[in-house]
């Protein structure tokens, strides 16, 4: 299929996320053959991943088939293939047991992943969420954990095993945090005999001076004190040190807990190893103000897998909207290739910052206008299901929340995909 | 929690299925405190697995957590375990790493899961459907076929991967068939550029001489038709000798098939074995008329896991209504010995028999009246919903179906867990 020469130029996305998702968007009705390649058969909304890990939604609410989405454009091809490398010299992108595909133009929408900080051995205690595997692999975990706990007969070990540890005090941290507080209060507390869910131990830790640092100190005060109201316990001002099976440690301290989620820091994909192209600390390309890869006018790189200025300087933020309008960029410069012009600088808007914080409180900065408390909440609430892809799954989530918020009940608290070796392994043969 | 002396009754119940769920339904209110016991934290619905199977369904809509069907009734405790055992002598249910549980009466109720007739090696290829696993596992591998075919430039390999075998002539490959010719030929017939997803072959295998044995044979002749129209080859009279990586060898022949799925046969849990009872060829026990283990009248045994004659001699079949009714009249003998009287015999009572064809297309057989065709579909439809336990589900599923009936989309088209080795696997690290 890639090898065969095409009288029309071939544009090849390599990711499936926000910004590759766009740029593919963007692209229609232009004169090209696009193919899109993603290790996934699913683009995610990844705004709302931490609702499936916490029960709340089940993993087709918020991903849909990423060949569904282009099913009217016949010149898109969807590919489910891992990109492992690109050959700038032939334009070829490498796949993983696969021909190479050809490009004439590339856009890079690889994105980010967790990081461990130099600790990749942590990953097996702290599971992080970036895709659907990790939002199920956390839910299994943390429903686990209190089906454990009513079987314990030790107080300290049941204690551990109804304590959860949030390395990471960013938007994910926060909503995760908040979530686990409502499943174990509201959700659970009537199901259990032996142990009372309302009892649960939740310590969010974060190594900076405050939460949601991409807020103004008045709303991460807000965002602490909603959480406390939720019984969480907010750890501030020092790092985590280490991370095993009996929990974590912060400075001097020691949680003992069974369940440990990372929430911490990202990693951009290996995209600049692939072009051998300079990357900062975080693995992200610096690409020039168009978008493109320095030294390389017909590749494109966006979203988390680059570092890029915003007007005045602050860092383009690693978030969906941004990569969004960093997609519909890419489209507009390599129309404007493809028509002999110089595509022009990319100017990233900022709309504004969300979190929530529980079923009734969020923040929101528009940077004109500031909101904390229930308002601010639905605001989000109406917001992300707007942005949600397709009536069904606007209306599969609006139902799943509604009854959340009536009736405390959660959609999806299933215990599956058991892991070798776990109490609750399902019975061999 | 076990060891500490009750002074009423304790009743275990082990296996949350339909039996299992119903027999503590059926002690609402008796002077007894129950624990059932079950290695998943969630009841499944069954008979519409093959839904999840084929994308129709995600696991949500037909699974709920055990102890939320019971969070209303406190002397009911919920124990996620795999049992191991039964001392008979001591009265207790041996579990896999935790203290056993100590019972005055006990419930078995552990159900059966798919045979490979000793060929257990054909398990690896040719997934069969008990498990919320089971479903996503064989979702999964249909789903990845297709992305495999597109970029497929070897026409054999590509002819291989959209071949899809189906062993088993009863319901369940009925179901399955009907529901991948729908998937191939509508859902997904506009995704695809290199392939024609309507020239998916799908092939029924039956050892017996027709489908459906347990209707009648004009209604067994109906299906057959009513999936040949859908595009489905049905093979029978011929059973499979060989399931390996390449497909399956019937008789002479050879199927090229890259997707084989199991539907042809069950073997009860080993509760025999633990209790030291006889067993039949499938392992089931041999009841009493009351349901309770030769030997143990303090011990039931229903579902699945035991054989049992119906009224004229026709053994009670292993659908859900007769295993709720047997957890049914489990209850009421458990109630009739606290009163210190002689239960009654089980009397089975057979309301009917349904199997699905397709999406406008079923087989009903009432006894007093029979039906194939659209109208029996319909029934089939308002029945499972109505059947399945709480309204959010019902609407759910409701609304799924809704939607593949008008658009031909399917909620759950998400391949996740992919096993180590295959391609399309995600990225490591």
């Amino acid at each position: 299929m890639s090898m065969v020469q095409s009288p029309r130029t071939r544009v090849v996305v390599i990711g499936a996320g926000f910004g590759g998702i766009e740029a593919v968007r963007g692209l229609a009705g232009a004169a090209v053959d696009i193919t899109i390649i993603d290790s996934r058969n699913h683009h995610l909304f990844q705004p709302l991943l931490y609702q499936v890990a916490t029960a709340s939604l089940t993993p087709s609410d918020i991903a849909w088939p990423i060949r569904f989405l282009f099913r009217g454009r016949p010149e898109v091809s969807v590919l489910m293939a891992t990109a492992t490398g690109i050959d700038t010299a032939r334009r070829l992108v490498m796949l993983k047991g696969l021909d190479p595909v050809a490009y004439d133009m590339l856009i890079i929408a690889t994105g980010a992943r967790h990081s461990y900080f130099g600790h990749d051995d942590w990953e097996q205690f702290a599971p992080a969420l970036k895709t659907l595997e990790d939002a199920t692999t956390i839910r299994r975990r943390v429903l686990t954990a209190f089906e454990q706990a009513e079987a314990e007969h030790d107080p300290a070990r049941q204690e551990m095993l109804l304590t959860f540890a949030i390395v990471g005090g960013g938007p994910t941290g926060v909503e995760l945090a908040g979530a686990i507080a409502e499943l174990a209060r509201d959700t659970l507390k009537r199901d259990f005999r032996h142990i009372d869910t309302r009892e649960t131990r939740i310590v969010l830790v974060e190594a900076g001076p405050r939460l949601l640092p991409a807020f103004v100190p008045e709303q991460s005060a807000f965002a602490k004190a909603a959480l406390e109201r939720l019984g969480v316990e907010v750890a501030l001002g020092e790092a985590v040190t280490l991370c095993d099976a009996n929990g974590i440690v912060r400075g001097d301290e020691r949680i003992a807990a069974a369940t440990v989620i990372w929430a911490a820091g990202v990693q951009a994909s290996p995209a600049a190893e692939w072009l051998g192209v300079p990357a900062d600390r975080a693995g992200r390309i610096t690409v020039e103000p168009d978008l493109s890869v320095p030294g390389h006018p017909e590749i494109f790189a966006i979203g988390d897998t680059v570092s890029i200025a915003a007007p005045g300087g602050k860092p383009v933020p690693g978030i969906a909207p941004a990569a969004k309008q960093a997609g519909r960029h890419a489209a507009k410069a390599v129309r404007a290739r493809l028509a002999g012009e110089t595509p022009a600088p990319f100017r990233y808007h900022h709309d504004g910052s969300l979190a929530t914080i529980g079923k009734r409180r969020a923040v929101i900065d528009f940077g004109w206008i500031r909101l904390s408390g229930a308002l601010a909440w639905w605001i989000w609430g109406i917001a992300h299901v707007f942005f949600l892809i397709g009536v069904r799954h606007r209306l599969a989530v609006a139902m799943s929340w509604l009854w959340i918020y009536l009736r405390n009940q959660r959609a999806s608290r299933l215990i599956t995909q058991t892991e070798p070796g776990e109490a609750g392994e399902p019975p061999p043969g």
